[in-house]
Parts: C-alpha cells; sequence; structure tokens
C-alpha cells in the first residue's frame, strides 16, 4: 500500500519583460505561442506527446511529455479566472505515468513596468505521497519563465 | 475600471468525528449526503437554487445559492484527485452575481483516530479584488466542517 502524505507549498517568482502586457498575456491565451515555450522549449530533454489548449475559463489545457526515455509526464490543467492582460489563474495537476504527483493553483500576475511587463507567479501547490518536492517544481517554473523570456525576445526580433 | 488585486493565503482546519473514514468520505462523495450539510445545511440564511456533483476526478460539481435575500452566490468545483477513505483534492471558485471573488485548491486528509475519524481541510486560496477574505472564509468552512460533524451524528443515531 502506497504511504499517502501530501506537502504544502506556496512559492513565488517573478520576472520583468520587455513586452507588453498584452504581448506577455497573449503568449499564454495563444495555442501555438504557448506550446513554443511551455510544451517545446530548448533544452529540457522531453518530446511533446500531445498538446491542447482550449483557453477560456473553465477550459482545459492537456499536455502529455515523454521523458526520461520511457516515462510520460502528464500536466492536466483547466482555467478558473481570467482577466485580459492582468491576470490567469488555473489549477493543474501533473502525474508520472499516471501516477498523480502534484495538484496546484497557478496565479500570473502581470503589470506594466516601465516600458515592459512585471510577471508574478505564485504557485499553491499540494504534493503528493512524496513524488514530488517544492525545490523540483519552483526549479521547472523558473526555467519555464526564462523559455517565455526567450521566446518574447525571438518574437521581438 | 475594477482595481485588480489577489491576496494569496492557506488555513488548516481539523476536526476528529465519531465516523469511520469510509463514513466521511461517503459524506463527501454520494451526492445526496454531500448536498445535505454542504448546500442544504441549516441556519446560513441561504436557499439552495442548483446543486450538483459528480464525484470522480476530473467531475464537476456546482452550486448555486441565493442569499441575502437577492444576490447569487455560486460555487464551481472540479476534482483533481480522490483516494477512497482517504483523500480528496478539489479546485473551486466562488462567485457573486456572476463576479469571481476567489479560487482555491482544497484538500480533504482522512486518517483513523482510535474509533473515528480525524480530518484535516488545509485551503490554498487567491482571493480576488478585495471581495473576500481570509477570515470569511475560513468562518464559512468551519461552518461547513460543523456541518458535516452534525449529519455523521444524525446518521449514527
Amino acid at each position: 500500500m502506497t504511504k499517502r502524505s501530501v506537502q504544502h507549498v506556496t512559492f513565488t517568482l517573478e520576472r520583468t519583460y520587455a513586452a507588453s502586457p498584452a504581448q506577455v498575456f497573449a503568449a499564454w491565451a495563444d495555442p501555438h505561442a504557448k506550446r513554443r515555450w511551455f510544451a517545446d522549449g530548448d533544452g529540457d530533454n522531453s518530446e511533446t506527446l500531445v498538446y491542447e489548449l482550449d483557453f477560456r475559463v473553465g477550459g482545459r489545457e492537456n499536455g502529455q511529455f515523454k521523458y526520461q526515455g520511457t516515462k510520460v509526464l502528464g500536466n492536466e490543467t483547466i482555467y478558473l479566472d481570467i482577466v485580459p492582460d492582468r491576470r490567469i489563474i488555473f489549477a493543474y495537476t501533473m502525474s508520472i505515468d499516471e501516477v498523480r504527483i502534484s495538484a496546484s493553483v497557478g496565479t500570473v500576475d502581470l503589470a506594466p513596468a516601465g516600458k515592459g511587463t512585471r510577471l508574478i507567479y505564485t504557485e499553491q501547490a499540494a504534493y503528493l505521497d512524496g513524488h514530488d518536492t517544492p525545490e523540483s517544481r519552483e526549479g521547472g517554473w523558473n526555467w519555464l519563465l526564462d523559455q517565455l523570456g526567450a521566446d518574447l525576445r525571438r518574437a521581438d526580433a
């Protein structure tokens, strides 16, 4: 029998991007843009098997990624709150080979900062049964927010 | 234009019930039982307009309540993780007259305690645009967990 446990953790990450709030918002809202930095980013040694995004309140996002050779990493998201160019809140679960490892609420807060945008990402997470750690998750989101920054710079070039 | 803000708060509540984990779990899983204590509880001065529960991972729950005479309180839930007799994790939003006031993840953790069950409820919440407060939400869940206790005692009688 699996030993059951839940670890509740909140973390916050911040970036400032040289792009408008509307441009940063679009990078989350547009399925092609989101896929580029979120699913198909460089250097994560994973392969995107499935990526679908229905970006509206109540809409879902589904990502399935092959990683470490044979495992399948799953990401299921539902959007809870959307304020255009300003705020996105979603709940999501992660799984490895269909074993759920976490359930989280993520808040993306966008505000103008000079000519750019300050993004604050807050994740309130429940890590399940010892399958994930706060350090690993925070590292993953740091990487993703850097991928988003690189994608915004490419779009600007 | 609405002033946008998000307040992130985590709180934890604990109860010990004189009922088995299977009985407490059933009070969350069975739509008729859940409706009794969650939607139709005594003394909350609200009227249940809609209550639907599809209790499975990915399933939804929808409650609409008339309160303060003319307002409609909305509760939309999606179930993220279910371990029978042990754990329930859900994401939910609350709204007043279709204005969203919060987005949360709730974890219900059940464990045997003597002949009864210890329930730990952890809510990781984002309160939106100043429309709700941690005190109000925590008070609401304290009330709900007492309603659950009363319902379990009635079932036992």
